[in-house]
Order: C-alpha cells, then sequence, then structure tokens
C-alpha cells in the first residue's frame, strides 16, 4: 500500500482517537479529515470540533454530524424486522452501527478528495473487520488505516508519553487506565474488558450505565402500547413518532424498568470467545413488541422460514457484512415478509422484564372462528384433521413396515 | 378400519376421558385397557384407578406408571440440548410428552395384545397429529381412535348427558363450562380457550397456576449454580440430582421467583392460530442456564450450525414427529456438540427474570490470554487481522469494481 | 360444502375430463364452463372446443387459451432462477403448471360467476394437491371439486360404461388401458404408473416421446452460445427471443441430442414413493447453462445461500405451495442475486450430454489478475493468506487445546 | 514464530517439493522429515525415496506410504453419503485429500518429535488453507511452514536457479513452463491455470488426462450394478470389493465411457474466482448411484434435510473444515440417515453419461401397493387426500381472507 495522502478519520474527540489523529499527521504526514458522528451515544459533538481545530484541521475538514435518524430508519429497523440475535441473545448494537459509519467515511473521502479511511478500532476485535469489510465493500480502492494494529504505542504508558509529547489535552480520568471499555449509540451501550474479563465473575454494578438496577425499578408494572406499520415501531400510546424518537422513547422506559441487560460470552469473527455486558433496552422491548406483532399478523410459512435465516443474518451483519449480496437477499426476504405486520402491541415493563399481553391488527391472521372450543359454524370440519393424520403418518408407516421387515 | 377389539386408552381419570371410555365400550363394544402417566402434572393417579375400576376396567388392564425419569431424561433434557423455542419463543412443553405417552400405549398395546390405542385430544388441536404420529411411527398397524373427532357428544350439555346416563360420576365443578382448558406435566402447564380467546385482552391472574405473579415474588434476589454435564443439567449449587429431581426443583426455584410466564399467539400445524398461556418454571431456567455453559465451552462453528437447525428442529417436535428421521439426524447433530457442554453456571433469580451472571468450565474455550486488553504475550499477532480482513474483503471488492464498471 | 352452481373445470378434451364434464352435470346439476390451455403440450386445441361444444357447453362458457409466454415467463423462468431440482435431481416440469392453470381457473371463475372449480386429478397424487392450494389461496371461498376423490368410477370399465351412457365419444386407443400415463407442457413430459411401476426395470423405449434415444443422436457435438439476462435466458447464437420462443428452441436442441432425461424415484406430499420417467430437453440445457453463467457473474456469498435456500425452494413448488408467503420470500431473495447475471454460456451437446465449455461477460467477476500463477501485480499479496490462517484456525486451535487438556 | 528445528514435509518427489526440501534445509537449518503418500495420484512412490535419500534425508526420516483404503474408506465415502457438490457441481476431488495428508503429517511429526510440518502449496489457493486447518485442529501447537508464501523464488527462473545451485536434479520437461498445473488422486485430476486462465475459453482436448474423449468412448452403452451398504458402494456386477478397489473399478469405467468430466470457474474461500477442469469418472458414478439408491431407502424428510445441510457440508470440505465441530456435527445427522441405504443400482454408462436405469433393495421404501394406479386394496384412502389439502390449505385461506379485507 502506497503512503496515504488525506485521511478520514472517525473521530470521537476522546484521547484515543485524537492521539491516531496526530499519529496520522507525523506518522504518514498526510491531510486529516474528522467524522464525528451522532449516534445517540450521548456525547455532546461541540468538543469534538474545538478539539480537532486544536489539533490542527482545518475548519472545512471537520464533519460532525447527527444521523440518529438514519441510523434507526435505514440500519437499526431492518435489523429488528428479523427479530435478529446473536448467538441466540445478543442485539447486535454495536455491529450495527459500523456500516453506516464506514457509509459516510467513504462518502466523505470522496467529497474531499482522501484516499484513505481510519478508525480506532484495534486488532483483536470485530469492529476492524465490520469497518474495513463496509468500506471496501462501498469503494474497493479505498486505503484503511487501522493504527491499533501497525503503530507501537502498545501501552497505556506509551499512549500518554506520544499525547504529552505531542501537546495532545489528557482528561484527569483518562491516564490512568479504564476498568473496562464501552461503546454507545441509540441501540445500547457494550462494556467490555479488565474487570468484565472473568466470565465467572458477576459484572460490578458500577459497570451498568444505561439502565437501572431491576432492584431499583419502579415496583409498580408499567404498560405501554406500541404501533407497528410494516414491521417497523411507529407509535407508542398513539403518539406517532419519528424512527430515532421512538427509539428514544423506548430507551427511557427501558432504562427505567431495568429491561435490556445482558452478561454474553460471545465468539469472535476473528476466533477467540470475549465477554461482554450489553445494556439495549428499547431494542429489548422492541424485539419482545415485534414478535407480539408478528404472531397475530404473519403467517406460519413465513415465519418459520425468517427464523431459520435468522441466525445467518444475525451472523451476517456480528462478522460485518452488512454490505453483501447475502445480507441484501436476506433482506429481500424479511422485508417482504413485513408487508402486513402492522397493529398494535400491548406490554408490560416490570423489574428488568418485558412481556407482551395483548396485540391487535387489521391484519390479523388469527381467527376466533377457527380456534374456538365451541361448537363449529362450519369454518372447520374436524373430520379434515383425520386424513391430514393419515397422509403425514403414511412415509413413518412406511419406514416402519420396512424398518420390521430388515430387522 | 375395521372395528377395534381391545383399545388402550390415554386415561387421566378425569371427566373427559371417562366419557370416552365409556363410548369405547358401547360404541364399538371393544374391551378397553387404560393407561395413565404420572408426567408430573400434579395429581394423583389412585383416584385414576378406582374410577377405571368403577367404569368396569379389570384390575389387569389398568396402567398406572410414574414415568417423570424417561420424561425427563429421555424427552425434555434431549430438546433443552437444542435451546428448542417454537416460533422463537414457546418451550414445548405440551409437545415433548406427548410422543412418550405414544410409546407407552403402543407397548402396552403390544403386551395386552389391544389392536388400537385412543386419545382425547380434539380435532383442532396439534395434540391429535402428536398422538397419532408418534403411534404409527411405532406401529404402523396399529389403529388409531380419536373420540372427538368422531363422536356426536359435541357440546357440554350432550356430554353431561352421556355421562348421566352411562353412570359416571361427575364433580360438581366439572358441570358446567371450565373457564379455559388445561395441560400440565413436569416442565410446563398450558392454559387456553375461552376467557383467553382474545388475544388482545390480557390473561386475568387466575389462569396462572405454576407461578407466582412477579410483582409477588421475594423482593431479593437469590441466586444458584447449576453443574451442567454434557449438556445436561445434574446438579444445584453442589448437590447432585436425577432428571426428574433438578427439574422438580427448578420448578420450585421459577415458581417462587415468578419466572416462565409467556403468553403466545401460534401458528398450530392443523393450519389455525391459536393463543396459549404457558409456565415453564424450570425450563426457563434451563434454557437460559443451558445457552451460559455453551457459551464458554462451545465453539462458534458448532454453535452457529445449532441454531441454524434449531428451528427445524422445534417445528418437527411441534408437529409431531419426534419420531421421524429427521428429527433423529437433528439430534445426532445436536448431541455430538453437547460432548464438552460441562461445567456451572451462576444465574440471578428475581421477580419473573433468569440472567445468567457467572459461569465456569474445565472444558472452558475462554481464554482470556487470547482476549485480553494488556499487552500480548504472543498469544495472538494483531498483524494477522490485515490478512484475513483482506482476504474477507476481496470478494466484495470484486463486487464493487464490477458495479463500477457496468454501471 | 353446499352443492356447487358453476363450475369451471380445467378441460383438456380428452376423455378422462369429458367424463368429468358430463360426471359435473349429472351429478351435481351445474353448469360448467371449460378451460383449455395451450401449455405447449403439444395439442391442437381446437378439437376441445368441439368436444365441449358436443357435450353441451355454451359458446361462451368454453375457455380457450395460449398461455405459454406467460407460463414460462411468470414461472418457468422464476424456477429456474434458483436452480431447482426437486430430491436433487427432478426439474419440476409438472409441478410449475399447476398453479398457472389454478390461477385461471378461478379468474376465469370471477369472471364467470362461477362459485366452483373442478380439475381431473387423482386422489393419490401430488396435482391435486397443487391444484387445490393455488386455488384456495387465490380465492379462499372457492369451492374445488375433485372427482376422482368423490365420484364410483374407480375402474377402466366404469368409466367407458359411463362414457357410452353419455355419449362422450371414445378414440379407439382410449378404450383399454393406457400403458402407463402422461403429462406435458412446454417445459417435460413426465410418464408414470403401469409399465413404469416397478423401479428395478428399466423404463422401455417407447416411454420416451421427447427426446430422440442418446444412441440415435448425432456423432457429432453440436456447440450454441446462450444469452442470459439477469438470470434469464434472452438469446440463442446471438438471436434474440421471446420466453416460450427460446424453450421451444431449447427443446428442439435437446431433443436431437437426447438430452434431459430421468428416471427418478421421488418422494410424493402425500407420502409414498413414486418412480417417474421425465423428459426436460430445454430445462436440462437452461439449468447447465444458468449454472454456467451464475458461475462468473454471482458472489460466493450470494451462491452459496441460494444453493442452501434452494432445496426449500423445489420443495415449496413440488408441494404446491407456489402461492405462499414462504415461496414468494425465497424468489425476493433469488430474484436479488440475479441482478447481474448476464452474459453469454456456449454449451457442447452430445449424446444425452449438454457440458458449458466457455462463459463470458461484462458483469463478470472472474479476474485473471488476482487468480494467475503469473508473478504478482499487487492485486493479491499472498502474505494476507498467512493472517487469514491464523484467524480460521484460531477457534480450532481452542478447541484442540481444550480437548488435550480435558482428556 | 521462532525457527523450526525438525519438519515434516508432504514431498511429492517432484522438482517444486524437492526445492522446498532444500530451501527448508538452508534457509532455518532445520532437519527434513519427509512423507510421500499413495493416495493413487498415478506415480510411483520409489523415485520419491532416492530423491530424498539424494538430498540428504535420513532413511529413518523418509516416510512412503499406500494409504488408499484410508483415503477412500474414511474420508472420500463419508463425503459421497452426503452427496456434496460445491457450488452445484464440484465433487471436492481436491479439498478431500488434503485433510488425510495433514492428519499423517502431524503423526508423523508427534513420532519423530518434529516441531514444524511443510507444505508446496501456494498462497493463493485453497490448499494452503485445508493443509493448516487441518494440522492446527489435530496439533495446536505445530508450527506451519508454507514456503511459497515466504520465500523469493517467486519466477520459473528463480527456482530453476535455486535448484541448479543445489545440485537438485531437473527433468527436461520441467525445465520450461507446464501449460497447466495438475493435481491428482483415486478420486479425481484436476487442471488449472495457464492456457486455462481464461473461462470464456474451451479447455483444450489435451488437458484431460483421466478420461477418454465421449466422442471416442464406446458407441455401445454398458451396464453395471453397484451393491450398496449403509450409503457405500461395496460390489460391483455381484463382486465384493474393498473401498479403493471399488474406486479404481469405477475409475475404469468411468474412463472408458468418457464420464466426469467438469469444467467449473469456483469461487475459492481466498476470495477470487477460479477456473478448473476436473475429471472425475469413478466419483461421478457413484453420486449417481448414490442418488440412485437413496431414491428408493431413504425417507423424504431424511432426504430433504439431508439436501438442506449439503450445501453447508460441501462448503465446509471445500474451505478446510474436515476437522471441525460443524463437519463433525452434520456428518452425524448425514450418517445416521444411511443406515438403510442398501441394495443395488443398476447405471448404465455411455459416451459421458451416467444414468440409473434400476435400483431394488430389501430396505426399500417403495411400496407399489400404494403407488399404483389399479384399484386400491385399502392400502391408501384416496379420501384422506381431501382432508390433507384442506388444513394444508387453511393458512393459505386465512391470509387469503386478511389480504382481501384489508384491500
Amino acid at each position: 500500500m502506497s503512503a496515504p495522502k488525506k485521511v478520514v478519520l472517525a473521530y470521537s474527540g476522546g484521547l484515543d482517537t485524537s492521539i491516531i489523529l496526530k499519529w496520522l499527521q507525523t506518522e504518514y504526514g498526510c491531510e486529516v479529515v474528522t467524522f464525528t458522528a451522532d449516534l445517540g451515544q450521548g456525547e455532546e459533538l461541540e468538543p469534538a470540533r474545538q478539539k480537532a481545530e486544536l489539533l490542527g484541521i482545518k475548519p472545512e475538514n471537520i464533519y460532525i454530524e447527527d444521523v440518529r435518524e438514519e441510523f434507526v430508519r435505514d440500519f437499526v429497523f431492518p435489523m429488528f424486522r428479523a427479530n435478529a440475535q446473536y448467538e441466540g441473545l445478543y442485539l447486535l448494537g454495536t455491529s450495527i452501527a459500523r456500516p453506516l459509519i464506514s457509509k459516510r467515511l467513504i462518502e466523505i473521502a470522496e467529497e474531499t478528495g482522501a484516499d484513505a479511511v481510519a478508525h480506532g478500532a484495534t486488532g483483536k476485535g470485530n469492529d476492524q473487520v465490520r469497518f474495513e469489510l463496509a468500506a471496501y465493500a462501498l469503494n474497493p480502492d479505498i486505503k484503511v488505516i487501522a493504527p491499533w494494529r501497525e503503530w507501537d504505542l502498545t501501552s497505556r504508558t506509551r499512549l500518554i508519553d506520544f499525547a504529552e509529547q505531542n501537546q495532545i489535552p489528557i482528561a484527569k480520568d483518562k491516564r490512568g487506565e479504564a476498568p473496562f471499555s464501552v461503546d454507545a449509540n441509540l441501540l445500547h451501550t457494550s462494556s467490555e474488558g479488565k474487570v468484565l474479563e472473568d466470565p465467572a465473575v458477576q459484572a460490578p454494578d458500577y459497570v451498568f450505565q444505561r439502565t437501572v438496577h431491576p432492584e431499583d425499578a419502579p415496583d409498580t408494572p408499567e404498560y405501554i402500547e406500541i404501533g407497528y406499520e410494516k414491521g417497523d415501531p411507529v407509535s407508542i400510546n398513539g403518539e406517532a413518532m419519528s424512527p430515532a424518537t421512538i427509539l428514544t422513547a423506548l430507551n427511557e422506559y427501558g432504562r427505567k424498568h431495568g429491561i435490556g441487560r445482558l452478561d454474553l460470552v460471545e465468539g469472535r469473527f476473528v476466533g477467540m470467545k470475549s465477554r461482554g455486558i450489553y445494556e439495549t433496552p428499547g431494542g429489548t422491548i422492541m424485539l419482545e413488541a415485534h414478535r407480539g406483532i408478528e404472531s397475530i399478523t404473519m403467517d406460519r410459512g413465513a415465519m418459520h422460514l425468517k427464523d431459520e435465516l435468522m441466525p445467518k443474518y444475525a451472523e451476517a451483519i456480528y462478522n460485518g457484512f452488512w454490505y453483501s449480496p447475502e445480507r441484501e437477499m436476506l433482506q429481500a426476504a424479511i422485508d417482504l415478509s413485513q408487508e402486513h405486520v402492522t397493529g398494535t402491541v400491548r406490554v408490560k415493563l416490570y423489574k428488568g422484564m418485558v412481556s407482551t399481553v395483548g396485540r391487535w391488527s387489521d391484519h390479523s391472521l388469527y381467527s376466533e372462528e377457527h380456534v374456538t372450543f365451541e361448537e363449529d359454524a362450519g369454518a372447520y370440519d374436524q373430520k379434515d384433521a383425520a386424513g391430514f393424520i393419515q397422509l403425514q403418518a403414511l412415509r413413518l408407516k412406511l419406514i416402519a413396515m420396512r424398518n420390521k421387515r430388515v430387522k
């Protein structure tokens, strides 16, 4: 790879990406463009602008954007249509944000004539893969710089030294090692590393940042009604909301009731297992509610196919293949299944739990007439079941007869 | 079908199967053998014996058996190795009991020279299919009698009339219609019908029989440690237990903490949707704990394959294909994956929730050395990730180059 | 089911459906509308009109249509995009024609105010299921009459008697039993029953009607070039053709070279196994050529997903679920994968074989630069493979270390 | 990686692996152990011994073994039980040999106290991955040396120079570049590279080495009967044979009739597409015959599951994951399905084609009684089909009613 001339850096404004910024300037002598996105991580963006300026970035090279609506509408919602859970449990809160960041990095590279992008993910994790696969899928000629895989700043001490030598301001609490590392966006907060590295040991209370402890949640349940249209939530208690607004509101409900905590050991794409603490308050409510509305509006044939495809779909996103033909094929199938996933779900929120307690829809496939224990009004002839069973049984009978014969 | 001469009836001792018993005698003039099983439904069996005798069944034709250990060891545990959930949520508590009952019916038919078996499932549900497919798979020549599909006792009034005409004792509370119908065994209790038929309306509190309301559960969490061997739970807090004993104990933990309630609308195999209220206290704990121990002992390749196979496996059980080559093939794959699923999981029980908070095992694949944020001791070379990503990206780059070219 | 008043009958003009026509009139006293379709079965349609008139059908109730283009464009081509083969081999020639016939039956029922449709498929085969599932999916209120499951004309003698009593003309060769039964359309001819019922015995030469014997095919290979656009064949040797025209032309190539014969025992949806002799000359060429063009234009990720979905897709069509949400979901995924399946394939036709010998496309993903044995020009760094392998191996190493440890 | 002390080299005796042998000695100064296997590639092994001795290998460090029986019994046959075809067509002849070679390399390393193994695969292909994943899975501590990824002998000229400088004998025809490269074993011969690199251009006749041209094959078909036991071929025309013997015999039949040629563009695991010419004469006959015997002895449920799993299984083998938990899980399922795959298949061999023309078995599930067009003898009640269809249709009707309602 020839040396990059101009690099678009995914820049948080924090110490680590500030060090990367400076390192790019000194190591490659290249011009740096910063991209700072509001994905709902709950940090102000203006300090990132000031810090970038302080580090010598020209104003026209500083991109700061609120992408929350795009994030929820084009990434989070499509994923939740699939009820995606990686390894049965993880709601993919980190995974789903990476392709959007890469997409903007590539777009900004095109706008600014940059020939490279850079990110602050380490060489041990999944995020490097997600950033880079998305980048290459969107621009096969782009250069990607991953300083953590390249440089020799491999200890906290060296990083701090580098920062000091380069006049990078260091917040007091960043001098020492953090007891764990955090990633956050509108969908979730993940925490991992250090104090969390032994999967036998319960995560300390102070790790949780996004939800109250279930024990501290209200002693009275709260009920909300979530409206759905074509598989996406569109209202709470009858009030219509935009994608980011509704997720924000659901996050607040979830936070208050201690909903969406997950302590997981998962298999990383790069090969080892890792342990993460995830808080996905609104997402956990959405998963439950979405299954609730699907349960009355989606046919069994569609649902079972969807359930079979889901692990593959979740794996594609986890592994960084958002921009791949297989994810897009799966999405096409999933989206088609959502055409009638419209209606309302009533959920109960209480001490860490979200439970569907009612659901209704003009698009419902539920037919009381067919299922009732009451005497039939002709909708269903129980005698049909005899023929149904006989033909279902025929192959099993033929096997049994064969097995008896050859024994 | 020629008329049956001797029928083995799945007999609960309740009013409905007593009516069936008498109807078989009068309609077909055939000898009846009764089979009453203790599957952990929580009812005494001796009254069933007395009632059968009262209805004229010869003592040698009355089979009463405690099959709880066999049920848990050979049916429930193999199913939980798969983390089976039908339509994403249902733990298959009713489905998994049916093949065992059919197996004993067929065995007793062979012992007693009976040419038919009979069951009390209606013509609208899944259970008729499960009973009959299992029966035919085990004995292709057996006759199966399903009175609910045949007779004209199609209203409560007619049933009661028939009972009175035939001197069948009727408990007071059975004269009127029950507000919902119940099925129970050691794994779960399901309730459906009548007051539950409108899926928009929250299930009334009195429907729940197996678990306390989460609101009434203890205000302090309780922690237990579940030991696993080759995918099956074998101990609680260090105390070894048999399969049925451990499930009974977990049920008690679950009951106390209000764990395992599910309000579900599901797609029946016979075609319509139905709404059920399920309580699976111990099973819900087992599902969480099993995922917990798998998370450190099972490789990603095995786990993802298992996750992809699960919906098909759950569907096979739900639809009544326990005794089918496809279920057995899936079981062979799943069982092989459990060879090292041995270790201990610590779970927190609190107000309806069960959460894994720690897990450890001699068979663990988790390697702190590989995952640590600390400086590498050589276990993992971050530079390998660059090559890994380049080759993963290659096909995406080739697609991007092609798409650019043909646009 | 209340008695039908007006029935649309799938009418071939042959003896069997003529008997059905008369039987409907006499049994139900209902008005009959006939629908005769040219699906490319190779029979003239005008005799069907005359016969219908002779049997008393009013001219406005006689529908005769050439649906070949629709058949190939909307049914055959979408299916071939999937490379669908049931049980690994069968190209689904009969299965794919049924939904189209049902679709027209239902449309004509709506046009003519008929309340029922009827077909001539027996109660043992798959076709009854296919006709009826499609009909019910398109009009849930329609009545379907399947005379072969209802009447008592269950022997050849009775059928002939009925025909004679009702002045139905009987062709000489129809008096006796045919040595096997045949279904044909533009895609294939299938033969089954009678002389073919013993799967151990080779099918006699006279069964084959659509292809020459490979031994009688030309001694010199012939090469043709098939042009593809978005997954569908559009030209032969550079000459553009409509869907039905190109399949007709490929059939002629296949016929001449003895291509597309298949002797298969398959598992029917209704439970038993049956043996069929299929001739699918053009379809067999299309399958090979489609795989050929996909091989250079479709990414591995898309192709492998498609290959995994295929058996499920083929099963859906075989079982009669063309008009089902799951088939439509799979189709959406498959169709998306075909966006760039555009280019040309050169195939060799010789004595029963069709083999791809060359393929090229502007949409090709094949990159000589990347694959060449020649010294690298920088497109691919072989050292990347080391990192790729290390990370792929990591989980296998961790397993091996664990297994060694616990042994 | 610390420098290896003793290396087991997969040694063919040819020029390339002789250069590697010498390079290992000079580059690493390490002791070399050679392993030369007879996998049925059709070359004598004794010259490899002499050459190894000439290059200074101690006699006790020269391993020469005939592993043909193990290869067919433990690798080829298990794979053919799955009907494995990568990307729909490739019979995996190269892929399946690699794990066996790695297994022996690792075993010999343990016997001889070697700390490393080496192979002659390049950095662009799949074989490096297959060799190395198998090696690491069997010994996580082993070092693997892949000289083609390390050295600077990156042109034919440099290789020849190195050989001359090191007194490595060079056969005359090895001085220049071969027009394509070849891999062979008892299952297949593959050819790729150079003259084959343009996938638009038909492979020249001289590329084919293992089969006669179909045009030159006998003008008269030949019929053989292959006996199967539990999914594996065990006899030809009634003569029992060992695994390697029967594959050798089938290869001869295939060679003579020009069977098993394939011209394929495939997606490599390392990311690019490549074109290969494969000749798999006996394997192609086995695939057809195995499907033939399965068709009468294997239930539809098992077969469809197997067909769905196959692409994943083939991909695992192609990608080098023979020794992985997922391949072993799939194998367990597949092997279970073969318990009754016992019987005889009659195939016709003619001019490049192999076609099943008859099959019979004591384990057959085919029931003439059930399938016959003749009047029923009670085995099957056609009226059952009506109920079967009604219940299959119910969900489709409910969808149709819903769709009509909400439109």
